[in-house]
């Protein structure tokens, strides 16, 4: 329930779909143009003009960034302006930074019971070699 | 070329294909079985455990984990232990700190460009007004 994205007046911030900004995320046009946005917000075509594709499929990928609530758009006149949104981007890096401290923490936990074992381990072999 | 997958005897660690790492971090399922394995390796029918998913279903999304390069899977016997790769998950999280410091840098130049602005149009403004 907390992944699902709610329509409407939300109550406080709307929790990141991790799927779909992972989803978002896997294609290296979006990359891009996330890429770009980081420097500043752009208009369609400033975000279309590096990259070799149609402008309809520039509008796609947006389409696809902005139901993952990684870009926000807004309309001025006849310009569509593109902003990053860095909320969706922070939930997957922080997503990704939780499971890695985990996996260090096991191995810092298994690297004390090595050292722990270390010295009665060592008696053992020198008792049964002599 | 960077992102490729080489096969056979690679000169160097393989560049994760951010690609195939972030769509397949894009599914609950597959990151259940990474969060499962940060606490260490484990059999495909202890991955399966917790999910409501059939034994072949879960093989799928090993699969898909394992050509990410997320996970790695070695058969002993007639139990294939999977164990997570750390580099996968380190180079995704390295994309998105990398862009996140972009955009932070951004907001930083831009409060110092306000910073330095403000003077000379506050003296200005008091100039016009006088």
């Amino acid at each position: 329930m907390l992944n699902q994205r709610v329509a409407g007046d939300a109550v406080g911030p709307v929790e990141p779909d991790l799927d779909r900004v992972f989803q978002a995320l896997a294609d290296p046009s979006r990359r891009a143009m996330l890429e770009r946005l980081t420097r500043g917000p752009a208009s369609v075509s400033e975000l279309a003009a590096p990259l070799t594709m149609s402008l309809p499929g520039v509008v796609q990928h947006l389409q696809v960034l902005e139901a993952a609530g990684l870009v926000r758009t807004e309309k001025t006149g006849r310009v569509r302006s593109c902003m990053l949104e860095p909320g969706a981007l922070r939930a997957a890096e922080a997503w990704l930074a939780g499971r890695r401290t985990r996996w260090e923490h096991r191995l810092d936990r298994l690297g004390e019971l090595l050292a722990d074992d270390a010295p009665p381990a060592a008696t053992t072999l020198t008792t049964t070699q002599e």
